[in-house]
């Protein structure tokens, strides 16, 4: 094929489940596409399923390099990390000044930010996008969070507009900031991903092992809630699950699967970044702890038998279940406020300058954490740009409120009769010490002068002090 | 001076309080040592202080060197960071082959492999030192963890034991293991007394907040705990701390000092290396992400003002404060169960062959987590040195049981008043999920199957599946 024959306008680099996805949706918007993977088999699966659209897939780089019209535009769906940058050095030999090149996995923002840097120098045009959905997201309308070259951003606008998910007819993709904003948010996006998902987790054991529900009423119930104010795309989802069959048998394949919950990591990144911006997110924090520790079976089945106490959870079924409801609510509503907590947090310190009224917009599309609470948050920072914390809105608060007699109620029985909760224990904890005007960490500081000399601060007072606390008789 | 007259058999670089103690500490116990700082007030300070001691500061680096009799035996004791690298640099050149170099700082245990292997290449014998106990501990006897160059600290290990503190005459010192295990040590020792301080605060809070007890009623309380199985050095400045009047006032100084916590970052060093080692220890993580929210005093301002629900904690006051002496007992457990997990998933992960018995039994003396329930720590790794958690030992078993009751009664108790008590959350929800033969994350692995064709595993059989788990009219 000579250079004259080009004639895709967007090239895929990592032909995936998503990367496959995302190619197919632009073709099924009238682009033409390309793909490359070095594995053959997935090349063919495209080309099968591309049918007569038009979109192609290579396994020799340099002719799906070729094919593409310039200055190209080519992604990258490839696993974060070492393979990433042996892509961009594979690849970048063979583009030419003003091409652009997105990576649209989930790279840590540092590493972003490097790329960002080295490829500038080569004078390529490179972004590092979000990109949330999972396979149906990237195949029927993605959410997408761009960050970095503006200029190539407006280039690609078309095709990531039309290819992404629309809510109320506007899609679910806007220019997020300059530098690795794009990968940073999408990261927190995942964050919130797994609050939500312990959240429901917890919620599933409450159910289970407090409320001793079987598996129709539990199912019955995340379909019930899912038609209401807790409307997301994950207890949709999980409402399927909980009518999936095992093939063959008359029991739900959930009970047949592990009790191990793995992670690819961009959940540890939150808790790691949102610790160096000194910003709490500890419901995500317990998130992350928690599939840790659902990987030590063999410990927890020792300390099943060693702590056997029974689990009776006390109370009026149907009150409970009100209640849980509402702490279900106040749990998710917390783990939003956290994200985008950290978000603020992390625009100031990086100079990103984020929008969170349309973070929070494009979130209500296409991604995994969709729901109809992030309506809410978007009404919120519409309505005030500047707002420092989601709890400090007042319709936020009204919903806050409205909560906390269920959130209080559930918790206090779980923890009483020993199921464990430890999203909705942090979520709740960290409300309470959210709201005290004062915290006890005077005592902290003052510990910290005892026994290290490291100074403290009074109130009212400029300046730092230190005090001898030892007693002279000591 | 010229080299034969080199006379003094250790060197200190950083006269800080806690170098100069130290330094002080080795010339009681007969050893001629010399310091170096750049700032001369603090060599002046040291030769004012040394008395007729055979202890010398230098403010020029080069005398200091020349002072000392070789091999040299040379401690950095500065602050962690950029610092330490800048005082190698500055000091190799003036080093010999066969010189001990130890880094007692608190630098991060990466940044000590790094310099183990640079100073290696250079001839010099490096290790890592944690040493613990604050000015009082650096003077009157540390517990001290060094790690790295075996040959090295068999050399220096007279010195140490001497100033070491002392339990049943048993210095606590002893040689951690390879590597930068000397660093990792500490990191977690600092961790856990993070958790343990977070903890000390919350009973506080609930003491005040929660029983409406005056400042004499708290320090009464913590005075009495300190006598028996709670002891600890962390209560014990926290009694006095409760008898300090700020000076010529008749309140306590205590309710003067800002609520503001501030940390040097080793607590979230341990997190965010706890996260890299897939290990759960949500207790630390929560002192961490409190610590950060006491910073947000704005924040919390505006929330406690719209969210202003009061207080009333329920239940007879009596049986509250025994419950509450054993909620704080589980709660510090828990707290060094998750640390002392921590070392074993280290120990395994970068081969350090840690001791945990051993590390138990330097802890309980001279460094700030000492405590009574070390000595159960150090029995039940002495008992079985292979013990995979703490958790899991008959004594420690019995000892936690008898305090469930006290921690389920106290913790439903704040919840449902609004008192903020996130570690003693935590700390519960993480024992009941580790005593959880099944945990629910079987749903969480569904829906990562579901929405990202993660796959899942199945119980009872090999390998990895995948199921398209939407309903087909979907």
């Amino acid at each position: 094929m000579s250079a004259t024959e080009n004639k895709y306008a967007f090239g895929m680099i990592g032909l995936g489940v998503m990367g496959r996805s995302l190619l197919l949706n632009m073709a099924d918007h009238g682009f033409a596409v390309a793909g490359h993977d070095k594995d053959t088999g997935k090349v063919d699966s495209l080309n099968q399923e591309a049918g007569d659209r038009a979109a192609k897939g290579f396994a020799d780089v340099k002719e799906f390099i070729q094919s593409l019209t310039t200055p190209r535009a080519i992604m990258m769906l490839v696993p974060a990390g070492k393979i990433v940058d042996a892509v961009i050095e594979e690849l970048t030999p063979l583009l030419e000044k003003g091409d652009i090149l997105i990576d649209g996995g989930n790279s840590h923002f540092t590493d972003t930010n490097r790329r960002v840097e080295e490829l500038e120098a080569k004078g390529l045009h490179f972004f590092g996008m979000g990109v949330s959905g999972g396979e149906e997201g990237a195949r029927r309308g993605p959410s997408m969070m761009p960050g970095g070259d503006k200029d190539a951003y407006a280039v690609m606008k078309p095709i990531f507009e039309a290819i992404a998910a629309k809510v109320n007819g506007e899609p679910c993709v806007t220019y997020i900031g300059p530098g690795a904003s794009g990968h940073f948010v999408k990261m927190v996006h995942n964050g919130i991903e797994y609050g939500i998902m312990q959240v429901i987790a917890e919620t599933y054991e409450i159910l289970k092992k407090g409320l001793k529900l079987g598996n129709d009423e539990i199912g019955d119930l995340f379909t019930k809630w899912n038609e209401g104010r807790l409307k997301s795309f994950l207890l949709d989802i999980t409402k399927d699950i909980f009518k999936y069959k095992a093939p063959g048998t008359d029991h739900l394949l959930l009970d047949d699967i592990k009790d191990e919950a793995k992670a690819k990591g961009t959940g540890k990144w939150t808790s790691q970044v949102a610790m160096d911006l000194v910003t709490p997110i500890p419901t995500i924090d317990t998130s992350v702890s928690m599939r840790d520790l659902s990987k030590y079976k063999s410990l927890r089945e020792k300390a099943s038998a060693l702590y056997n106490d029974p689990i009776e959870l006390k109370g009026d079924k149907e009150e409970l279940l009100v209640a849980l409801e509402q702490a279900f609510y106040f749990t998710s509503i917390l783990t939003y406020a956290q994200g985008m907590h950290l978000l603020t947090k992390a625009s100031e310190e990086y100079k990103y300058d984020l929008h969170l009224g349309e973070i929070a917009k494009i979130w209500r599309g296409g991604c995994i954490i969709r729901s109809e609470f992030l309506n809410d948050i978007y009404n919120a920072y519409n309505k005030d740009q500047a707002l420092p914390h989601l709890l400090l809105d007042s319709d936020i608060q009204a919903l806050v409120a409205g909560t906390l007699p269920g959130i209080r109620k559930v918790l206090s029985a779980t923890i009483a009769a020993g199921v464990a909760a430890p999203g909705y224990a942090s979520a709740l904890s960290y409300f309470d010490a959210f709201r005290s005007e004062r915290m006890p960490s005077n005592l902290t500081q003052a510990q910290r002068d005892y026994f290290g000399a490291h100074t403290y601060e009074l109130i009212g007072k400029e300046g730092t002090f230190h005090t001898q606390w030892a007693p002279a008789n000591d």
